[in-house]
């Protein structure tokens, strides 16, 4: 099959492009499409070109959306905004069902080796934000590494003159993990951060 | 993000049709496609629709191909052929790229658990190329389980009368591991085929 068959090579390699995936995976990915009837293989190419055609950012939080405005911007009325790295982020974040603020997606950390500054990343539109929006409050959910540490101080010390609450994650013990394999540092940011039972 | 947006949760639902790729995976794929050149995601598309459209069977030998004849069954003059369960297994044995015979794809093993006699799979038509084109031996690659040496002893006592020579792939320790971990039918296997060297 290798000198055999232009569709099922392009295909093999078409699935090489998504992240992680190597040959082996690739060839059963592409098997089993072939094995999907017509109109779910139809459905996916769609799929495809319809979210790379209408996905762009939203114009207030910079999430994902195939609107101008994000149905959570629209349709929410809160005064606190979570601020994440990464698209991805909101989706972690919307999962867990017990967040109904609004966000906004920085597109990235402050990052000296990537040789990102601060104007890299959307720091000024969620200024600007903020301080039109009357918000109260603004968690600072950007990853527990030494870039989103940066970030979440950096952006605290631009609102805090401003009157914002400025708050980060908890950090500590990952829940359902063993106390055992916490690593050093986790560990200490858990003790530092105990709070009475 | 879950209240938004249906052309990413389109994307997602649609990678979820892919073997073994649950929510978290295909989520990252539908990422990695909204971060692809247009270009890159149009191909894909395509790709898929093609592989759809144009893939079947090859008349001679059951693998797939986007012609009639597939290139294996139309360029090779060899008077062997290695008879396997699926495409995927033809593949397989080319990349090891040591075998330069015909091929017959079965589309399945005889499995009275699953319903399958002789004549559910490519059987007859098997018998009728051996005999139409001088072929001088069969090479049994079905797998080595139970489904697997039942159709190639089955097969084998179909052919032996015409004269023909049926081989079976050789079965043992596989190359690169360890005895200590080999099980015990693979070793007894490995015992009694054992050869000189």
């Amino acid at each position: 099959m290798s000198e055999n068959c232009d569709s099922l090579q392009n295909l093999i390699n078409a699935f090489t492009n998504l992240p992680s995936v190597g040959t082996k995976t690739a060839e059963r990915y592409a098997y089993s499409v072939i094995n999907m009837d017509e109109d779910t293989v139809k459905n996916f190419a769609e799929s495809l070109i319809q979210a790379k055609q209408n996905l762009h950012y939203c114009k207030t939080c910079g999430d994902f959306t195939d609107k101008d405005i994000c149905n959570i911007c629209e349709r929410r009325q809160s005064k606190v905004i979570c601020v994440v790295k990464e698209p991805k982020d909101v989706k972690a974040i919307e999962k867990a069902k017990n967040y109904t603020g609004l966000y906004h997606v920085l597109h990235g950390t402050i990052s000296p080796l990537e040789n990102k500054g601060p104007e890299d990343i959307r720091i000024k539109e969620l200024i600007t934000r903020v301080t039109e929006n009357e918000i109260d409050e603004v968690i600072m959910a950007t990853n527990p590494d030494i870039e989103g540490e940066v970030t979440a101080t950096y952006i605290a010390k631009l609102l805090k003159p401003l009157g914002i609450k400025v708050t980060r994650l908890a950090q500590g013990i990952q829940m359902g993990s063993d106390v055992q394999y916490a690593d050093e540092v986790t560990l200490t940011k858990a003790l530092q951060d105990r709070r009475e039972i």
